[in-house]
């Protein structure tokens, strides 16, 4: 990575993964389990960040309940984070950025907060070298997102609307408008058209720009963020945020606070094998299939199967002869559906 | 029923139901479950007999290792069996068929044996009509199997070749021929011509008859099972086969030992509501469906499943938008395939 301001990650553990159910559960979401590899999510995001130059420790927000998971998974490899702050409640990501840039800005408020979600990154060299080519932008004063190009007419994502390069920052262009999820048709044509990209939930900015645009934009959210570090409680592995305050907080996104509404929103296109890893077909689409397009883990007979994602952490399962579907067993609960359905997992979890 | 000999009913409990793995193993076979309603199979053929007049206790015949669970079913529905014989391995049928007709020929050679096989038969009046219908032909020595009339061209049964009818006996027909399992458009011949039925393996004939046919046609079966009852040990609750004796004899159905070599072999054609529950298919098929043809038990979700069988006496299973699936699920094992392929769990099971 090229000279320049040390970039701190902040990792924001909060998600549910409803999508991920059953083995993804209020008491154990997806960003802890080890999905996709050996790691968790969590593991995987803090080490994409913390094995290279140019890095500061990460903070890590996540809830309170979470606390101990957070702290074992960054121990079991070897990553000494700055600070594991934890939610009393979930707020959404704005509050959370807003806790983490009130952290830097006291010291340094030019300091550059590196939001590196909590999803799969196949190509790291290719990740870094986005942020790479971010970093005098946000140093300038740009709030940088990144915009995954997209492989398919998704439905399920934000779309950013790219426009022109910046001036002075090549491979930096302005973000003429975010897009909320489009049904098949727009996603087609943005697809075709080469002008969007997917939000892909990563950031980069400085403190203060962030600071700044969400006092003017959402004033509620930083009283309450500012409240909630000022009483906070900290002890050696965790800084508890005063419950009453943070409550106080309205909650939103980063995207919906402030990107959407700010001028300094700038896009780096890139494609880095990124995968946001939201449903049993993601992880299907990533897994290591055998001839007949089977992903298989744990301990599964199978025989004339194809195109279907069969996992057990729980009775074997033995499959005979299904077709692009999603088996998941654990001990006490299975889910089956088709390939195409598994994004509706949440319409179960609401039952 | 009409006045006669009495019936001893002989329930030949052997049978290993791979097919409805997982719920049926080695160690609890199919008959001993309660599939299709609140009593398992044993139970529900024991209920069909032993509540009419013209019938004599129970002779059971079961392997050593299930003699309690027989004898506890059949405490539950408080049936006292004439005996339960123990198998120290399977012979198949016709050696425990000999078993029972060497028992009751002791005593009276020419006492009736009803074979009801553990089968479902949903229309115990007609099974009862049938049955009177064969009587006075058993007792003049003819052996008497039930056909039941195809209701689809089923490529996994044997066919019974209905003959003339016998010229004192309205209702019963000579056997022209048993058939093994026919390929499909054999099958389909078999369906439109009306003049093959089903081999339900239900079987109705003198103790002596048999006896002197098998006598004919197998003598090292009724040497070694003449044997095995000489040396057999008693008490109370059990007869014990000798097993040394009893392992000497070969392994043969009553079709493959006697029925389809004797000219005294006659047909009962019946329209009974018979059902093997050979395959969940089969479950599914009597199962109470809802509107969508789904039968489903145990703690089960559904959404937007149509023609499935789901069950679970272990962990939750939620099913979303599944079709003509089988979805069992038991704490140790779940087994997933579409509804048409549940004749082949046999072949996982083998794996």
């Amino acid at each position: 990575m090229a000279e320049g301001p040390t970039i701190t990650p902040v990792i924001l553990s909060g998600g549910a993964g409803t999508r991920l159910w059953p083995m993804s559960r209020e008491s154990f979401p997806k960003q802890f389990l080890p999905l996709a590899s050996e790691q968790s999510m969590l593991q995987q995001t803090a080490l994409r960040v913390a094995t290279s130059d140019g890095f500061a420790p990460p903070i890590v927000v996540c809830n309170v309940d979470h606390r101990f998971m957070v702290a074992e998974q960054l121990r079991t490899i070897d990553i000494d984070p700055r600070a594991i702050v934890l939610e009393p409640v979930g707020r959404n990501t704005a509050p959370a950025a807003a806790i983490a840039a009130l952290m830097l800005a006291e010291k340094d408020p030019g300091a550059l907060l590196l939001l590196p979600s909590d999803h799969i990154v196949a190509d790291k060299a290719g990740f870094l070298a986005a942020i790479d080519t971010a970093k005098s932008a946000a140093t300038a004063g740009e709030m940088i997102t990144f915009g995954v190009k997209p492989e398919r007419a998704e439905t399920g994502y934000g779309y950013i609307h790219r426009g022109s390069e910046l001036n002075s920052q090549q491979g930096v262009f302005r973000v003429s408008e975010f897009v909320e999820k489009p049904n098949s048709a727009t996603a087609e044509k943005y697809l075709s058209g080469g002008l969007h990209d997917w939000n892909s939930g990563m950031f980069l900015f400085a403190a203060e720009t962030y600071l700044n645009e969400i006092e003017r934009l959402e004033p509620k959210i930083i009283a309450s963020c500012r409240e909630a570090i000022e009483k906070a409680v900290g002890d050696l592995d965790f800084l508890r945020l005063d419950p009453e305050s943070f409550s106080a907080s309205p909650a939103k996104s980063i995207d919906y606070a402030v990107m959407e509404h700010t001028d300094k929103a700038a896009v780096v296109p890139v494609e880095i094998g990124w995968n946001d890893v939201g449903s049993w077909t993601a992880l299907w689409d990533i897994g290591d299939g055998d001839d007949d397009g089977n992903v298989v883990h744990g301990d599964v007979l199978s025989l004339d199967c194809a195109g279907s994602y069969i996992r057990t952490d729980g009775p074997l399962v033995a499959a005979l002869g299904i077709q692009d579907l999603v088996l998941v067993a654990m001990d006490d609960c299975v889910l089956v559906t088709p390939r195409d359905r598994a994004q509706d997992v949440k319409a179960v979890v609401d039952e």
